[in-house]
């Protein structure tokens, strides 16, 4: 890829505009990962908000800029905020980013998934590969919440998913890719270390969810944040290859990010 | 202020009654910083405890030396689970410690913090300018759950409060503002860079809690525990100036805590 | 103990099977510690899942490879899950790892332990002295989730408690008591320091369930278990000693340890 590409100065413009405006993001999601999501919203300049209550989610939906929603601790009480919030997020037009964690792995994951597809089809879905298979209704093998295939295999599941829910998906692994009807981006960024500390797939979705409030090009959008996660993931391995520095380092990159460091780094293809 | 104040030796007796009696703080907090908040507790040599059903507590309470509500990730069984701890604890005569995260931003954080603090008045009240405003009954703008005032804005709000429910009121920010009656102490402690570290001021909260537990000039309290979490702040940004590591470092230095570091960088000035 | 005994070879045999099996470690434990202890599970090279709706639990201890059950936060919603999860496990024939955290501090932290005992028999039952006096039906003092007495104090009540459901128990404290009918094994490895982190008695539980997934002799998995989270906590130590740098050196040394580490420093005796 040339130098002269638009796409690390476009990346950055979006993290500029990040920092400037500090979007709110709200986020129904997981305990394992609420703290590390928060902290990664915050290092790359967004304002996060865990809100989650069936009584008040309509009403912050309607004063955030996006919507995160990830399934991976999921219970009743949590599903009826998910179901509210994706319908006001729907109604009022704002970005919902879908994090289908462990589908695929039991029926209630899969019933869960499939009905709040159905009630506001998502802006972005980011998963691995196991779980877009599942959710584009392949047959996938889950192993809890890891996938049991390399992220290409997952390329036409994907495609399908996009086409019938009109949302951009993001396959995760070794390399992410980024499909929304015929559009294809691959992002090789990223480190293997990242896969030993939890919810480095969560934080992508919630990096996803700011960059979309702040790019309406969907797609760029969300194939901008998998390339900032994979840089900052990239930094932090270079500092020490252990899992938890991996943890701590990665939010000191998020924050310390320059454009220099993107532009040395990128590996984004589209098409 | 003269190095010959009596407030550093206050504060570092404070410090060695919580290292020396390990108060349990029975927390009531939202799931993204108990974590955090239970290793800043321990950092600073109380003994945390996070425990919300309401079937138990009211008798753990019991066993408690002080207790800490907060309604960031805010639903309708842990509000059971308040009610009952923070009727309990004023039953018993124990601090009562809360923290309204996000109060103004929805309707229903609105309704259950007045409801709280009508069920029981707290001892001390900690939130942001916007939060303060919101609970005073103000019609603060809030985003989320950051604030976008100053803290100096919220002084009179803080009074307001303060002299309805009779509690100690402290506004963070920039500054914070610790408001009893007519009484006002200022606390210039912290690090701009606290607020990219998710729970700073869940934090604060937590140590007021371990602070009341030894000292029952709760005016007092209060305001040593803010001066110990800015300082605490203040030396984990000098090490690094990046959240991921802040984090770390602030419990690092909670924990390694001296005299000379509370006399050579305290700045609370009282009036 | 002699450099020539087989202890040291058999524990890094276990810790080369989780590292290649990646055994899925089905977790239904506190808010807390949930980021912990996946992260604890990921860096020893297992596979964690936290997964505790009712709905779910029985399909998901299906695929899994150990069921650990932890009461830290208990409450009804997450109860329901624990039974239905420990009968699935039960009828499965799956290790159950039990932590009975607080246990003796309150009345329904005492029933719900009792009922989930009655219900399914631990594989290995894991606390600190007042929680395993407690659980053996004895009248311990607590300090909320602290112990007040050494673990040697519990040695007795272990014995009981092993004798009555069958189940390995384990004693944590400065020496770590692992007992089995007549079988006494005692493990020296660890820092005192760990108890200033939150959470790390309930990462040995955590990795208990690791170790009996790949070692179906659970005495011997057990005290595994416990000197792999010891040495961890020492290597941690020897780096900083202060709890924010324990906290994510333990997650380092788990990942980078080597047979040479375990050899040097395992400290376990049987009998």
């Amino acid at each position: 890829m040339s130098q002269t590409s638009q796409i690390p100065q476009s990346i950055w413009a979006d993290i500029l505009r990040i920092r400037y405006q500090s979007p709110l993001i709200h986020s129904i999601t997981n305990f394992v990962v609420m703290n590390n999501t928060a902290n990664a919203l915050l290092a790359l300049g967004a304002s996060p908000a865990m809100v989650h209550a069936p009584e008040e989610v309509e009403e912050f939906v309607s004063i955030s800029s996006a919507l995160v929603v990830n399934i991976g601790t999921l219970d009743a009480n949590f599903v009826e905020g998910m179901r509210l919030a994706m319908r006001q997020a729907k109604a009022l037009n704002k970005p919902i980013i879908f994090d289908p964690v462990g589908v695929g792995a039991t029926t209630y994951r899969n019933r869960v998934s499939e009905e709040l597809l159905a009630l506001a089809s998502p802006t972005v879905i980011r998963g691995n590969a196991s779980e877009i298979m599942a959710l584009a209704g392949l047959n996938a093998q889950t192993k809890g919440v890891d996938s049991l295939y390399g992220s290409e295999a997952a390329i036409d599941a994907a495609r399908r998913l996009s086409a019938i829910w009109g949302s951009v998906v993001v396959v995760s692994g070794e390399k992410d890719y980024i499909i929304q009807g015929e559009q294809l981006a691959t992002v090789a960024n990223g480190h293997p270390l990242m896969t030993k500390v939890t919810g480095m797939g969560c934080t992508a979705t919630a990096l996803v969810g700011a960059f979309t409030a702040v790019n309406s090009d969907y797609f760029q959008a969300a194939a901008h944040a998998m390339v900032v996660t994979g840089i900052a993931g990239e930094i932090a391995a270079a500092s020490k290859l252990a899992p938890g520095s991996l943890q701590l380092n990665f939010l000191d990159a998020l924050y310390e990010l320059t454009e220099g460091a993107i532009t040395d780094r990128y590996q984004l293809t589209i098409g």
